[in-house]
């Protein structure tokens, strides 16, 4: 295991002590729990939008705790859920009055202690609504969407309920926009090599020199195909037809296009992938609205990629295109 | 080699074609050649900004070209540099009437074709000056600065200069701003692996399983100490040391910070790291005025980092505080 590390198990504490640091201004934590991040600035009567998940995913998911997008994170160990009590902190500290909105990826361990949070919200006149994200085709298959995990395009859901948050729109109004961007967002990921949890030293499953497997999960969940590594075309065109036929995406659709490296990869190679990209969606007459390039939810050093599309209408093209600052992601009005 | 490509010989304009057609509102090229990147939108009687340098190193170089940072950059290919005639075509289409300075890290191929480029535009009567920024503290000691590599710093000197002229000031004025921050800025570098380039196919170097290298440079060019890897705290401890005795940095300076990652080291090592560079320099009396992490040079897919220090005035505050707006780099005023 090749790290920068000191211990294993201060790994995520470190890490979130190097956060706070460099950005004091941005983000801080509550009930003395480093784990507990929120924003440096609660707006008073904005409904609260809070997220959470495992570590090992940055910028996912503190990363998007800012100006424009969320309000706070709680932060579990290296692909482990946060806890409950650590939600419900969370929540507590981003409620101005106008309740708060969860969104997070559809795994088991988070959507038991998120709804265990909101109940414990509730508890405490808190109102708490939900949306879980889940949009990788390769992991349930059409007509079972609700089983599909959350990947890259939470991202999106992210930043459209954000701005609609933003807008001062209230909580029914912001999980609607949120479950407006669930229900046309599609991410399909391909893994080149898997990475290393710190405390576990070694990694969790291996993929042959030469080999590549398609749809693979960011926790190295399997995939839908592993075989000999193909030409950046030939695996865009694999990933993107699945993608383009699963909403399905259609001529004359306008989309915001997301290709995430997983942590690994550089971003010529992400450029070389969004060539095709590009070259497919002119091929079936859709418009693409905006692009994104970079890593937005990885799995530390894994190498691989994914491709997210989402399809937009006015409302969601307003709200992705609001301005955003995060330590993590930058957004000037679009 | 496991790489998202098509051949390793259409690596470098696959990825141009890749990112023009991302940010068509932001970057094009000129004289039909994909490597003579300019910004979009060239602003009338502001000095032009023009860098170079060899593929390979994203975001350097061409994605600093945007609004408020860079106007050209030539393109070469993987750790190449770009033509004289490249460096040229640039030059013409980013002069507005004011003049341009060129930037660019301190390598001989690019020494050699920047000067060429700026004899053959002065015979044009473009006019031209240029600075060659180099602060990588392990590639040659104290008093011999000239012979410095160039390496993440950069970041800094395009940052400020960028504003400068954004800021409507003459050519002397935009090469005083950049020759201030190249005086100010230190780097040094920890390699934990090689990359590949594409058309060679195999590592150019070698590490060590559990070993690390200090100092190397981002083409792994040799550095000062290759031995076992240490805890990220005595890791950040030996490179910030021998940053801070360089300028030297000392009690009461204040300062910008990058932690830079080389590729594939995830952002949670790189905040680990700077976890330990907050400590010490307020250990050592040092203020913060702003701090970067992330990938802002790379040698695709490396793992390692570097630490750079710019010692601030407020004249380089001031730039630095300004936004700017390019496909690989957001900030919005400070």
């Amino acid at each position: 295991m090749k790290k920068f590390l000191n211990k294993p198990e201060t790994f995520v504490d470190d890490m979130i002590r190097g956060i706070m640091a460099a950005h004091p201004d941005k983000l801080t934590y509550v009930n003395d729990d480093l784990r507990c991040v929120v924003t440096a600035k609660v707006k008073k009567g904005k409904v609260g939008l809070a997220t959470g998940g495992g570590s090992g995913h940055l910028p996912l998911f503190l990363g998007y705790v800012g100006d424009g997008i969320l309000d706070g994170c709680s932060v579990g160990g290296v692909f482990q859920s946060p806890s409950a009590e650590q939600m419900l902190e969370v929540t507590k500290a981003i409620d101005s009055g106008a309740g708060v909105l969860y969104i997070y990826g559809n795994y088991g361990g988070d959507i038991m202690n998120f709804d265990m949070a909101a109940e414990m919200a509730d508890m405490e006149d808190i109102r708490v609504e939900q949306v879980v994200a889940g949009e990788d085709v390769a992991s349930s298959k059409k007509g079972e969407e609700h089983k599909r995990r959350g990947v890259a395009g939470i991202f999106f859901v992210y930043k459209v309920a954000g701005a609609c948050a933003a807008a001062m729109k209230d909580l029914d109004e912001v999980k609607r926009v949120a479950m407006k961007a669930c229900d046309n967002v599609r991410t399909m990921g391909v893994a080149l090599s898997p990475c290393i949890v710190p405390e576990v030293g070694k990694p969790s499953f291996s993929i042959g020199e030469g080999e590549m497997e398609i749809g693979m999960g960011i926790h190295g969940e399997p995939g839908i195909e592993r075989g000999p590594l193909k030409s950046a075309d030939e695996v865009v065109k694999q990933m993107l037809d699945a993608i383009l036929a699963d909403l399905p995406y259609v001529k004359g659709d306008e989309v915001a296009v997301l290709v995430n490296g997983l942590g690994a990869t550089p971003k010529e190679e992400l450029y070389i992938m969004y060539r095709k990209v590009d070259e497919m969606l002119k091929e079936h007459g859709i418009k693409v609205f905006h692009v994104y390039v970079g890593e937005f939810a990885t799995s530390m050093e894994m190498s691989g990629a994914s491709i997210t599309l989402l399809k937009l209408d006015d409302e969601l093209k307003t709200y992705l295109s609001m301005p955003a600052n995060t330590p993590f992601f930058e957004q000037v009005q679009l």
